[in-house]
């Protein structure tokens, strides 16, 4: 990409300085009002509902964008040559290793189409739904698995059904899984996977995993080049704040690749997300700052709710699910009252409620909120 | 989408002024520069192989992409259900009859596989090429037809072998068609879907709808509220220049759109690219620059192929297909070297190149490259 004199720099500057608005918006949102006060207008709410990252698109990726512009009336073949060329280098494996996804939902949905109609999808219960939603509604055959204590996945009751499934058998397997924040040991995964018969398929979807630590944590990346029935899923959606531009990845071996790609739409990636993506990919700093203002927004949750003795799940993600007294639509409709989005019911855990982490200020407002709620009985 | 403030406005002011840049990147590639001398950097050729809208983004839509990117880090919900009213209240249908693609490929993909692993999917030769790719890298079987007299879609041998296709019967008519340019008649199309069998699924693709005139032509949406079995698709790549952002959609009966829905991604367009469409969608100005200098670009064509005695095939959209002498892809390989992007083989139209409609400038760099191929004896 060349430079294209003045007026494109001048372009770039202002994107760059766009990062102090994402500051400035906050008290246009009156983040700082107290809860007990009317509530913000509907138009705005504080959304904690979607695992986002609050931090907004990175200065790099902005700048990334506007310098794109003037090349989104074409189609972004070299930008996708370009980021997973990226993208093999991050991961040490070869270009036809990575499969890009408008999302990873999209590499999700083929990981699903690819299985087979004759398949058995075997899922944690709860966990993200889209997987057993791509394979509901295609007819394919879904067993859910309800976690274990601890909320780790319950990989002998999911190994079993796999040995008495007929034909293939996909297993998904989210860790961190959500909407628990929970880790199931990476020791236990690779325990089945290595003794998995061939028909039996693994997608780990690492959507959390630059926001998850300690010793029983590693990606499933280490199977891909002799197990061509192992695909990792990542995703620019949450640590790179990226949700809107829909841009995520599989890394697997060769032959799970071009099992993938059969299912993947063209062109499926845009121009400004691969450019954003790539410009993402080198920022460390961001991706550091993602973490610190996740850590001090679980820190905040975690002593409201310790102090309200409400039972919460510690989160390797950048989400926590949390007890509710009460009846959830109720709390849910209460907390979007006040202004603030909550995650959906996520069955059958209808006493918890998931609440993403957002800025300090949004943290505030949440948790005077819940403590309101307390004064009110409500929780 | 409340604006926000002097910095997003300087922004957004900033983002408009980019329009220039567009033009004055034209001489930084040496447009001028005579096809005889030493050819364009590899790095910048002129690209007229994919029939992208030369002009880039319009201003709306850039001011739109820098409004928006604020909420890039956000699932894009809200943003969907504004371009969907959007597009309903355009064609005059319901929300539920919209179905939003990434890039109308992606449409393309979920038409091919609601239609079912048991289904004959009937296509012109040559035609745009997504539909039978997609069909068959998943094993479903492909009739390919070849074009009548005229280039119009040969009706009467594709309604032959839907007739004695046992199962579903899926038919693609691109109208008017890729890679030809031309338009096979909508009343032959509407006497064949008022005779079709339920069985029978027609999708229409009409990416090339705004640029296409004349009496015999209109578009095949009349059905879909009678006839589920019709589906019209549209795009943001051609004449809006979203090519990059990948945005497109198809208009069905509401059990149509059901039925596609079942095989879309999740969130598959991107929040800047929902952005860009909807201020696309009202920017009549950007449509008729689009169409104003498609002419004097197909005029430009015309004028050359006419005085170098090169058959070409009128063209109801932004590029022509036109006769060259001698070898296609020596002639692909000389036009790049000259700095020159042409379009790829179209199978069984080997003695024919399809060329994209540039800027003014860029068909004066075409035409003349052109003109001394014929003095060496190229073409």
């Amino acid at each position: 990409m060349e430079r294209r004199g003045f007026l494109q720099t001048s372009f770039a500057v202002a994107a760059a300085g766009l990062a102090p608005v994402t500051a400035l918006r906050l008290p246009r949102r009156r983040l700082m009002r107290r809860p007990d006060t009317a509530p913000v207008p509907a138009k705005s709410p504080i959304r904690l509902s979607s695992n986002e990252n609050p931090l907004g698109l990175s200065d790099a990726a902005r700048t990334a964008i506007a310098e794109g512009l003037d090349e989104a009336n074409r189609y972004p073949g070299e930008w996708r040559r370009r980021l997973v060329a990226a993208l093999a280098t991050k991961h040490q494996v070869k270009p036809e290793q990575i499969v890009l996804g408008n999302g990873s939902t999209e590499v999700l949905q083929m990981v699903v189409q690819s299985a087979g109609a004759d398949a058995t999808v075997i899922v944690a219960d709860p966990t993200f739904e889209d997987v057993p939603r791509y394979a509901e509604r295609i007819g394919v055959r879904v067993e859910k698995v309800p976690l274990a204590s601890g909320y780790t996945h319950d990989l002998t009751r999911m190994q079993d059904i796999a040995a008495r499934a007929a034909g293939p058998v996909l297993v998904y397997l989210c860790n961190p899984n959500n909407p628990t924040g929970t880790l199931t040991p990476a020791a236990d995964v690779d325990r089945w996977i290595a003794s998995a018969p061939e028909r039996v398929t693994f997608a780990v979807d690492e959507a959390y995993f630059e926001y998850a630590s300690g010793p029983s944590y590693w990606s499933a990346q280490k199977w891909i080049e002799t197990h061509p029935n192992v695909m990792v899923v990542r995703t620019f959606s949450k640590i790179y704040a990226m949700a809107g531009m829909r841009l995520g990845y599989a890394i697997g071996h060769p032959a799970a690749a071009e099992r993938l790609e059969r299912f993947s739409a063209g062109n499926n990636a845009n121009q400004l997300a691969l450019a954003a993506g790539l410009a993402s990919l080198g920022d460390d700093a961001f991706a550091q700052k993602s973490l610190a203002v996740n850590r001090e927004g679980l820190q905040a949750l975690y002593r409201c709710l310790e102090e309200l003795d409400l039972e919460y799940l510690p989160s390797q993600t950048n989400f926590v699910m949390h007890r509710i007294h009460g009846d959830l639509a109720t709390y849910n409709a209460r907390m979007r009252e006040h202004g603030i989005l909550v995650g959906r019911p996520f069955p059958p855990m209808l006493a918890f409620s998931r609440v993403s982490v957002g800025l300090p200020e949004e943290m505030r407002v949440f948790t005077e909120a819940l403590r309101s709620f307390r004064q009110q009985g409500w929780v």
